[in-house]
């Protein structure tokens, strides 16, 4: 049955019969396989394994715009979920999907945004299982709001935590950063700015995984959401017990991103990412975890950044011109809603 | 540290040193075991077994207000995925909370809120293991939504779907029908009623539980939330291709709610319920499951309402004047943001 309405209203959340049509239209008849159930049960083998653990993790997303260059809010909840897993060495095996809608939402919108969850789902060899709906008086909620959260398993002799790393390690990511936090701050278009870059939102299971094959010596690994590369590893070395120097010169970064960063006052090592991860590497595993990241896509601009020191506790950055300066964690906000 | 602001500000969600001292001093600090991580990583012998399934679920809590008679959001976004997992037949084990709170968002509120989850996933014998939150900015979103996933175990042997219902299968309920949405209705203030009802709020894991050791042929389970136990009903019908008849004279209600909705030109059937469920049993098992249901302060209320009969299938209620009329599936909504 084709949904009449071109918008959301409030009868589309009240547990009848509109609810159930904007539910099976939508949602469930999009996600492969159809019939996503109200409560998923599911099997794995590979979590009956002696010794797997389940990894759970969850995150809401609030970006805005909902749609801007390279994504929209469904392919950052599938991604920024399957990342959250992947970096404690999880594969990621399942995600629930929960959406609040603002009445009034055209359900064009909606129908994009779950295509792109189940693309990019596909695409990341996860399935979205189950889900929710609610739907919110006008105001009561800027547009759509995604909760994801993921299931997968940590495979038997698999430790992955910031507490390992230890001083020599080498620090690696997997690609330029900020492009997230740039195309944002660009799609708000309060700023003027036009820029061709697009959001580096990517899922990172398979890289990973590559990553662990590559260097099984891998230490931890952290995605570089909120905060960016400077809070990840400023978490790392509060955890670890280490400093962590970085130089200014190997830093992977796009002309126009640190030019808006200069127009802008920030700092391009507080940007966020969606598709960036860093790993710390035992340093006889470096060049192997390198090749492995480079030869896939989203990990073709793949660099060594600085690694793990004994001497001092902080982030150092030597900077281009061979000063060192103290990479602190950002006290407040840099930009809200950027994921 | 103590957090020096009354009040949840943007930075509290940037990622940076704010955010921290939020989330570890209101959220990670009173959730048992502290230490919630960013990834849970987690171990039950119970998912080891052979033939046990992993059941997940989700829901988004929009609730307003906040916090109401019996209850508030947290109460509700805990029982509510406990009791997505339990009428699965499953025993709840972990829970994720993600929190999208609005700038300006009092943080004792945010205290309450997660003093009352802490509570009740204790009592219901789940751990609340990974979490998020997201700040968004004034009228970006009303208050505090709530979004948890919930994963349990169901264990071999276990099968419940409302395709299994079958005629001659005894339905009941645990309760008093309507409370939770009788309490939402008059805690909004706009009509003006006062009431000494209060929300029927409850984890029924346990109740579950109890019911299948009592009862191990029980078919179906479904919570009554949002349109009560006339839309469950309507579920299940469709699902097993048999109807169901119910007799008014057996309906538990309570006089303030058949009342209320008297005034109102509501429906208590569709009454939303955060504590209740029905469940269907085969006739010879039914009043041990009843028993069983009695046995527990959550189901001392517990009657039969009805049965699956053959020979039409709809939802069909005896009237007390003893016509019959029938209880089809709600269109719409009868009440915005009933959770």
């Amino acid at each position: 049955m084709a949904l009449r309405d071109e918008r959301v209203t409030l009868a589309h959340g009240g547990g009848g019969k509109a609810m159930r049509d904007l539910i099976e239209e939508v949602f469930t008849s999009v996600f492969a396989p159809p019939g996503m159930e109200d409560q998923a049960r599911l099997q794995a083998e590979a979590l009956a394994e002696p010794g797997a653990r389940l990894a759970f993790t969850t995150d809401s997303y609030v970006v805005t715009p909902i749609e801007f260059p390279g994504g929209d809010i469904g392919k950052i909840a599938v991604c920024g979920t399957v990342n959250d897993l992947a970096v404690g060495g999880a594969a990621p095996l399942w995600l629930s999907a929960a959406f609040i809608i603002e009445e009034g939402t055209e359900i064009a919108l909606l129908r994009r945004i779950v295509a792109t969850m189940a693309r990019e789902a596909e695409a990341a060899g996860v399935r979205i299982v189950t889900g929710d709906t609610k739907v919110v008086g006008r105001g009561a909620c800027d547009g759509v709001f995604v909760t994801t959260a993921g299931v997968g398993v940590i495979p038997p002799g698999i430790e992955m935590a910031a507490g390992l790393v230890a001083p020599g390690d080498v620090a690696i990511v997997n690609g330029v950063l900020g492009d997230h936090g740039a195309t944002i701050l660009a799609a708000r278009g309060d700023l003027a700015l036009s820029s061709a870059i697009e959001s580096d939102c990517a899922a990172l299971g398979h890289l990973m995984v590559d990553v662990l094959v590559a260097a099984p010596g891998a230490k931890a690994a952290r995605d570089l959401t909120r905060g960016g590369l400077a809070s990840a590893l400023n978490e790392i070395a509060e955890a670890a017990g280490c400093g962590i120097e970085i130089a200014e010169d190997a830093l992977p970064l796009r002309a126009e991103v640190v030019g808006m960063c200069e127009i802008l006052g920030l700092d391009p090592l507080y940007l966020a990412n969606e598709g960036r991860l860093v790993v710390f590497v035992p340093e006889d595993q470096a060049e192997a975890a390198l090749s492995a990241m480079r030869a896939r896509p989203e990990g073709e601009g793949a660099v060594i950044v600085g690694r793990a020191v004994e001497g001092h506790k902080q982030v150092r950055m030597t900077t281009a011109f061979g000063g060192q300066r103290i990479v602190d964690m950002l006290v407040g906000e840099q930009l809200p809603r950027i994921c």
